[in-house]
């Protein structure tokens, strides 16, 4: 009953929808979270719903999804925030 | 006890934050919806995240976070899919 995590940045599409189908079915992950900040939120929630509706449709199903903020300093010192999101994937039962 | 629908899309950022913070201020709604699909997914999330954190922090919050897609035909009459999300904001009680 291990626990994935899938953090969504540049890389192609398709590698993290791999990646996260490959987590049920090679790893035997029994949740796998999807997390991504700013503008890679988007993406995130597309790899969530390609992977449990397009290839795992009757083995794993969207859990929940939190939204929340990050707040650091950038190179000049301001504050910044940034968005954040976790969607966790568990395994249909 | 209304409902309050914000559809995000392609106008300023500060017009949606403004418009769901006035649903609770003046409108005296008790919920809003935040939704949005595809490339607008991330706008939504800053939305619900400023205007709950940063304008709202001791009259609403997040109560719920939802995805899903939407199938459609194309002007070539291909199936298209776009993710979207349901972003919902309730009064603090």
């Amino acid at each position: 009953m291990s626990e994935g995590l899938l953090f969504i940045g540049a890389k192609p599409f398709m590698n993290y929808v791999t990646g996260a189908v490959l987590q049920f079915t090679t790893k035997g992950a029994s949740a796998v979270h999807i997390r991504a900040r700013g503008k890679f939120i988007a993406k995130a929630v597309d790899v969530a719903e390609i992977a449990t509706k397009r290839f795992l449709s009757t083995q794993a199903k969207v859990q929940s999804v939190m939204i929340n903020s990050e707040q650091f300093k950038n190179e000049e010192g301001r504050d910044v925030r940034v968005s954040t999101i976790d969607i966790v994937l568990v395994k249909s039962t």
